[in-house]
């Protein structure tokens, strides 16, 4: 029997209503003669409630027991889940963590998958149950407490149990029609792709097309999960939605497939740092330690005559997300006062955002970095700092030009246009 | 190490402040030198609310998913009593059902305890676990699913943990501050007993006195473990409370120790019933099918000639509860119908209660019906029916002379007098 995996959403499954909406999608699938798990999230604003009560309780709380209060909300859904799909005629059950069992590790509300066993959910499936309600987001340790996997589990939950059932894809329903090549709301040209590789994803997912939990598109490239994004809130059939796959899926690739941005910004430059070997590393353990997220780095041999520093120095610059400005000067503030590092001024710029292309095209295409700079530069858009990888160019820019850049690079690219 | 079970009902943890409250008397039990175990119901209205979603999804639901659901409320108390208790000192940590594991019949929602191991408890309090606090009211059935014991199913758990660990006592913390020698709200001479008898307490449990669920008196009845009702919201002490324990431990018994009453009666007679053997069955057959409560039941030998009935017939009357009524009125007219039964009417009388005195002194004193009935007299009372046991006395009454009754019957047996 096939066998699909589909996951909703904390919107998807909200109230009664919205839970019936989606248990008609999956009566479809069955109808069709796929068998179907189902995971699904907690009814969204619980967990925010059941997290609101641990806060209240206990600041510092323990991790154990945080995970056995908030996952009880996915438990509920599943039930409701099970029951309303009962009510359709289609044979179905709930399946809690424990029951199973999700195996992971002990790191509580941040656990990772060790092991998900087939036999007890098989063996119902061959009782004639159709479809296996599981709650997502949990799991149970070796110890047998409940585990949490941190927010957004439930689309790694799915992807896992796609994965170790082989499944034919895995359908995450959420509260958008699919992936676009760049956010509609700044780009009216903006256009949903029928598909997207992998790699493409995760690196418009980390840089802030938030549809997607970076780790379930991870785990789906490494075991080659099909994985299908769509909306519950529309009718929806095979062709919907963004099919998230590996790339030899992909027929003939655009050079480039989004415009990704990330608004919240900051850039800071150590002026005037000795440049010997090693300075690298005394710059940026000290930022690692303090849990500041580095993101871009580049090193400039500055052309002036540093006429009172005997060595040779340079400038060192690098972004990092604005809300983590106070705490990296004051780790590179301690690194200087012992002795670490030495720098005559450190500079910061809270007015960026970055602004990148995306797409394995360009792998074997020369001149994307050309043809974006040329975009920017007849918006008169200055960039202030450049990053490059195998699928990606970013740039740091003033926030101001930020929605001026996505669409001069999105007309650039000529993305509006399909295939 | 002593052992205390300490059980708080919903309202006894309906929000984090009276958590907050129930755990300081579990930090001082901790302080005196015993190891404890918690007993919690679900935060009050969480219980209804999930109730609510499940029959909003499915009339005639899967009471396997049922319980799966409705079990998460007591689950998200279990976690944030724990991490109450961590954040006084008190070493804590919660369990479910399921990681007891407490093994029940698979009789869902309304399932019954078949074992509840004590090693995976005792081994943590080895470890140095002071306090384990196991959410009531849920059990797991071989099967491996949820199973629930019903409403008010919090008591048992918390009487079978006493019965399984050998508790020194099970504290049963409530809105109340002990069982009343009578309803307060009706006389105000009702006073708070010190110590009642497990039979006593049932007399008065099943007859309305809803401060202890039943099943839970029954099974500390059967075990000899010494409950005890006491308030949540005062400060409490070992005197706090009352006491209930096997009549052994009652030094000097009053002969009648409280007074019962219940609203919500309906008194039927069936008219010219054949007196034949096997009557009785014919009749109460068929109500039992039917799910009628019968409560008391007298048989008439009318002095009455029964002209149009060749032989010997009499007159059956029987109280159930009022919101049964037309039940009862079907079940007899489909057996009339049937032909199993013949009687020439059948009359309601909807405006009945009942009022009992219990106590087990009754057992070696006689005179006790003579006081009760020469008091109802006295107030011009009617008897309308009359059942008594070994340690309890009934009567069926007009509903509007109710509250005279309970006041003429706690002043005609000096309830209002200690010892």
């Amino acid at each position: 029997m096939p066998l699909l995996v589909m996951k909703f959403g904390g919107t998807s499954v909200a109230d009664l209503d919205r839970i019936q909406n989606a248990a008609k999608k999956v009566q479809r699938e069955v109808a069709r003669g796929y068998d179907v798990i189902v995971i699904v999230s907690a009814m969204s604003g619980k967990t925010n409630e059941l997290v609101g009560w641990v806060e209240g309780t206990s600041p510092m709380f323990d991790a154990r027991e945080y995970d056995a209060v908030v996952a009880s909300g996915e438990n509920v859904t599943a039930g409701l889940m099970a029951l309303t799909l009962q009510e359709m005629d289609v044979p179905a059950r709930s399946w809690q963590g424990w029951q199973v069992p999700i195996r992971t590790t002990a790191q509580h509300s941040a656990a990772r998958f060790v092991e998900i066993p087939r036999q007890n959910i098989d063996a119902k499936f061959a009782e004639g149950m159709k479809v296996a309600v599981v709650a997502g987001f949990q799991g149970v340790s070796n110890e047998g407490r409940i585990t949490t996997l941190g927010r957004g589990g439930s689309d790694t939950t799915a992807v896992a149990f796609a994965a170790a059932f082989g499944a034919e894809r895995c359908d995450i329903y959420t509260d958008v029609d699919g992936i676009y090549t760049t956010d509609p709301r700044i780009s009216g040209n903006a256009r949903k792709l029928d598909k997207i590789a992998f790699e493409e994803m995760l690196e418009l997912a980390s840089l802030g097309a938030k549809v997607l939990q970076t780790r379930s598109v991870e785990l789906a490239m490494r075991y080659k999960v099909r994985l299908r994004v769509l909306s519950s809130f529309e009718d929806t059939d095979d062709n919907s939605g963004t099919l998230v796959c590996d790339e030899d899926e992909i027929m003939e690739s655009k050079v480039v497939s989004g415009v990704a941005y990330s608004r919240d910004e900051a850039k800071i430059t150590l002026v005037t740092v000795e440049d010997r070997p090693g300075i690298s590393a005394a710059i940026f353990a000290p930022l690692a330690d303090a849990g500041v997220n580095v993101d871009m780095i580049v090193q400039n041999i500055s052309e002036k005559d540093y006429e009172d520093h005997p060595g040779a120095v340079t400038d060192m610059t690098f972004s990092i997300p604005v809300n983590q400005v106070e705490r990296a000067r004051k780790a590179m503030e301690d690194a200087r006062a012992s002795g670490q590092i030495a720098y005559d001024e450190l500079v910061v710029d809270k007015d960026v955002a970055k602004v990148s292309v995306v797409g394995i095209g360009m792998r074997s295409h020369a001149g994307v970095a050309a043809r974006m700079f040329k975009a920017l530069a007849a918006e008169n858009i200055n960039i202030k700092v450049i990053a490059t990888s195998e699928i990606k160019i970013s740039v740091l820019i003033d926030r101001k030009y930020m929605e001026l850049a996505v669409q001069a690079l999105h007309d650039a690219f000529e993305l509006e246009k399909a295939g």
